[in-house]
């Protein structure tokens, strides 16, 4: 096991329905130290490809991102949920469904922030069905922004978003990939 | 000027109504040496205290919180946006107005993550009316955590949060701190 599988078995928690609470360490409280070997471990697999901006969605995104940006020295970038106020009017917009909510809600990255020149590596907390991923994926294509890889901190292996941007010729890399959440157990992908 | 109100010049947009857009390089993308030093800007102002916890609102003030927690070595927690349906009893919640969209919106954070113990640096990326921090008090307040000090990027200090805060005995510390939009023309308080 590596240092977040570790601490997954340490202090995550599985809750009904398939769901791994990681709050604590990863997405809601985040110990600096911590996040700051994500982002090394991202840089550790990404190191060989160029890269020039690292993509997130808010909110869960934003922490891995900036720690992931710091690891690079590159600048990162966060997609909104939803069109803000304070957004310009000329944004890249795609439509997501969220699984969890059972709703769908526009993400949207300003135009100025993502060109044709950007070689972007995307991270985000979870991989489960790809929804999300999906999204970024369709605004940084419709800004001509070349894809070079995607960081996932833990892919939901059981579910099929990870799978389908493999076969889509993505290069996908998880730090903790779990097989299973079945019983309260938490079993990764050998 | 110091380096954030250079920077404010340089590259902030004023925008209709009074808004200042900074998304190019405080809140939407970010570059990590630059926020590296709005987290030791943070330290140097408040490294007198104890301080054992970072805390912020989701989206914008997770990035600042991150490069705040790291130049501190200590962890952060975000306050969620949400929805009153999607509440449990194991959050302490409050309600905050927000008038740039003339709504309301609940802020809440899990009971596990805030306890009395802890010591809280409060950072945001904008402080107006002061409402988003008032709900971060009175979450905090309810935690019985004691609140040692408010880190904002930018003050508008044309608006009351600043003033009220500082007068119900707050220590803010403002790294840039306007006194005027008018005329699309950028004024610091001197």
């Amino acid at each position: 096991m590596n240092f977040l599988e570790e601490k997954i078995v340490r202090e995550g928690k599985v809750l009904e329905g398939d769901i791994l609470s990681v709050g604590s360490f990863l997405n809601v409280m985040m110990d600096p130290s911590f996040m700051k070997k994500i982002g090394e471990a991202f840089y550790e697999r990404f190191q060989d490809e160029e890269i020039t901006k690292i993509v997130t969605i808010e909110a869960s995104g934003i922490a891995i991102a900036s720690f992931t940006a710091m690891a690079f020295g590159k600048p990162f970038v966060f997609a909104k949920k939803k069109q803000a106020k304070n957004l310009s009017k000329e944004t890249y917009t795609s439509i997501v469904h969220s699984y969890t909510y059972d709703k769908d809600y526009t993400i949207a990255i300003a135009k100025e922030y993502i060109d044709e020149n950007d070689k972007v590596l995307i991270v985000d907390d979870f991989l489960a069905n790809g929804m999300a991923i999906s999204g970024l994926i369709d605004i940084l294509t419709q800004a001509h922004a070349r894809i070079v890889g995607i960081g996932i901190c833990v892919e939901k292996d059981f579910q099929e978003g990870g799978k389908k941007l493999r076969k889509s010729g993505y290069r996908v890399e998880s730090l903790a990939k779990i097989a299973s959440l079945s019983s309260q157990t938490i079993q990764f992908v050998k």
